[in-house]
């Protein structure tokens, strides 16, 4: 992963947005090569874009422009001008957000006519240039919105275009790429300012917060019906759900209503239900301001609460609007609290490889102290894990199960001590040492993978003394977890980093392996 | 609208599962006209479909595809094999929907490929058969699932296959077309036993009934968590949604879980709000019990629960996989009762044009009676036209709005008097007056109409006298309606039947026209 900044820009949008104009003035102003795709395409096969057409179709057309994009990606950092068509191919395009920054420009339906000479001379727009644009548009707009950032380009000069573009470039934004569901988890100093201008335009704000949010809350006063919640597992329930909607509607919401979460992640899942539920499903944002609500409650939609048979048992998969992550609020946590979120970011490295394993294991340290660089770094790392995992399966019917990975013993562990004695974080990592002792019992990863792990974990400031932890009244709850089947459970079994998978298990199998 | 049994038959699938042949046997069978749409297309342009492509396109040949398969509708009574390609067109689609019986025939992917002799020789299916038959099929499934019935046949022998269509063919089914969330609504005697038979294959059936249902409760018993609700608007809590939700954690659910609700409206909103939200969403049913809930709140989606503020405040969008609805359980109900419920068949018919009310005129006495023939009629015709309106817009942004004919005053009575005082449909044929008498201010619609449309309440039994029941104290209900926005309200105006709009108008121009 290049750090932002070095990462090649994509400038995609439909045809009249802008695109060779943008991508040509951003290329100058940030001093960067310049890539034509188009142009490329011609130049490399030595024939038009209308002979490769006639000759191998579409098909033969898209290949060629897959594997060219695909190069760009390998070669010094550019700012290359995608063809409209380009980011149709899910492949190319989730590759194109995962590696470089992918932008759409946009216009109002009458500026991209005007811009492309009314459609003359487009054999796409023929017989009716007004129509097929707007067919054009809504057939693409589920692509068009898995991006970085989208620019109006309507009412702007060519200058602000590119200053807007070359400002979302050098920001930390992590695409959630669901089609027209798509979100930005943004990442950045002082961005929690930046949420009275993520609500504009919507009628009607609820701002849900939970107490600690009085310490840093120095953003602008704006017009709100303001909800204040307790954190906690304990109260993480229908009533305080029910608290939401009757102040909504007694502050009289309309189906225009933005519902916004400041909190940690039981303020978030409790407003994101609230808001799924409210009028049938309003607008959700989040600002989460604990590092476990920034890596994983943030990122994937699921919403909900508890009922005394377990944890999270009822709630809705509600996309967010917008996530803000400002490291800043972190600060005002405690340091246990703060350390015991580094369980997930630790999780999302093992899921995603050695490369984010070994960045983590270089600031371990400095993630402990809460330097601010590293800590962004760990965000960003842990949330595009999530959000690459969450787009290939947003219903947790397959893949995304891996994030599961130190949950199944470590909610069992929760569960166990009593909900708020062990701290989720907590119960996370010693759930992924059990799940590595289950990984070596079936012979799927080696005890250097496990040391390492554990050295991790423990470098991180996170408890992996599961030995002193582990009482018989764990495995009730292991056997209950949802995610059973039968007599066995859906176990996440790690391996070496970057090789985890799912495997159907007996419980007493896992509890054999767990309790060596 | 034809009869049931008059019309025509639709055989649609992808290329394999047996379309041509079974449409053949199924005419002979049927003693009916067979049309072969794709010959029709070559006889009609004396040109062979490879030429029309080749000269037109594909736009060329769907254009031809679609208006012969329209006109196929305005004749006889026929069995048609359609082209594979031909539901693709929406438009299309919907007609046959709407005026025929389209039933999709499938097949297993290596079924499909062995019957087209592995690919040889059909272009669609090179380079790689299995793959594109693959996709063929992962593309064309929101279409496919939009029809009457669907028989799978790879197993079954022709003459199996044909009498399954033909069985589809002669019975009261009106599909909802929602893409994959599409489902059918089955009306006809005695189909509530046909309950076990659709909760075959989940994974553990929760049946959700008020207490009426065991008057009726002769479908052999099968295993499942039960749980017994109280009907009517005071017990539509959130209460009574955490009751489910626990039941069925007891019981021990998974996500492969049914849950069904056997019952009214109000059961049948809570329950669905129980399945929406429950482990994030489980699967759906329902049987419903009341004319209301026959032809109201088993279309379209629509589940929640009142708050203090109001009524159906809180809730979630989420479509059934089955309605059974059997007129037989409607003999059980206090005959005000299954009355009331004639207030949504009212006004579906007058949204619908003026056969619908012409019918529902001529129908009127028998319904009142309690005619089984005739209440099966009523209850297909005011399926019928919910659900075209739910497929324009399942979320209810635009013309799903319409369906709020009568409910704007309608509810303010029903509030007004207190919930329980005035039942729900004698408060929406109130509404209908009040609605009309706005028309007839704004110059919408006749006197004749207005006249027209109180006989017809009249003769279904159903309450007009709105000026002995309007008071001052029912608007500050409509004021707070939802529907509001602003010092507006959306209000639904009626005129000839077929005719009603929604206009946005002022509370206080309301009250004037409806007051007088």
């Amino acid at each position: 992963m290049r750090p932002v900044g070095e990462r090649s820009i994509f400038v995609s949008g439909p045809m009249g947005a802008g695109k060779s104009a943008v991508a040509l003035a951003l290329a100058a102003r940030l001093g960067r090569r310049h890539v034509d795709l188009d142009a490329r395409i011609v130049a490399t096969s030595g024939r038009s874009i209308e002979r490769i057409f006639a000759d191998g179709g579409e098909p033969a057309f898209r290949a060629l422009e897959a594997r060219l994009a695909e190069e760009v990606l390998g070669e010094e950092s550019a700012v290359v001008a995608l063809g409209g068509g380009a980011v149709t191919q899910t492949p190319l395009r989730r590759r194109l957000l995962a590696e470089g920054t992918l932008v759409t420009l946009e216009a109002r339906t009458d500026v991209l006519l005007a811009r492309v000479g009314g459609g003359e001379g487009r054999p796409l727009l023929q017989p009716d240039p007004r129509r097929a644009m707007e067919s054009l548009r809504a057939r693409r707009a589920a692509v068009y919105a898995e991006c970085h950032g989208r620019v109006d380009t309507s009412d702007l000069a060519l200058g602000e275009v590119v200053e807007r573009v070359a400002s979302l470039a050098s920001e930390v934004r992590v695409p959630v790429p669901l089609g027209e569901d798509s979100y930005v988890v943004e990442v950045g100093e002082g961005y929690r300012h930046r949420l009275e201008e993520r609500v504009a335009g919507y009628g009607g704000v609820i701002l849900v917060a939970d107490p600690n949010t009085e310490r840093y809350r120095d953003e602008p006063a704006f017009e709100a019906c303001r909800v204040t919640l307790d954190e906690g597992e304990a109260h993480k329930t229908i009533d305080a759900v029910a608290r939401i909607w009757d102040a909504a509607l007694a502050y009289g919401v309309d189906r225009r209503a933005m519902v916004v979460a400041v909190g940690g992640g039981v303020v978030g899942d409790l407003t994101g239900f609230a808001a799924a539920s409210l009028l049938r499903g309003v607008a959700f944002g989040q600002v989460p301001t604990t590092v476990l609500s920034m890596v994983d409650s943030s990122v994937g939609g699921k919403t909900g609460f508890n009922r005394s048979a377990g944890k999270n048992l009822v709630g809705a998969f509600h996309q967010p609007k917008f996530v803000l992550c400002d490291p800043v609020v972190l600060d005002t946590l405690a340091p246990a609290e703060r350390i015991a979120g580094l369980a997930e970011v630790a999780k999302a490295a093992w899921l995603e490889g050695e490369e984010a394993v070994a960045r983590l294991e270089r600031d371990a340290e400095a993630l402990v102290r809460g330097d601010r660089a590293a800590t962004i770094t760990a965000i960003e790392s842990a949330v595009r894990t999530k959000a690459r995992v969450v787009a290939l399966d947003e219903r947790e019917s397959g893949v995304r199960m891996l994030l599961n990975l130190g949950h199944t013993v470590g909610h069992g562990l929760e569960a166990a001590a009593g909900y708020g004695a062990l701290r989720h974080g907590e119960a996370v990592s010693l759930g992924m040492v059990a799940a590595m002792r289950v990984a070596m019992a079936r012979g799927r990863a080696s005890a250097s993978a496990a040391e390492r792990m554990e050295a991790l974990l423990h470098a991180l400031g996170l408890p992996v003394d599961l030995d002193a932890r582990l009482g018989a009244e764990v495995w009730p709850y292991v056997d209950a977890d949802k995610k059973r089947q039968g007599d066995a459970v859906r176990f996440i079994v790690p391996g070496e980093p970057g090789q985890t998978r799912v495997e159907t298990l007996p419980v007493d199998e896992v509890r054999r392996a767990v309790e060596r």
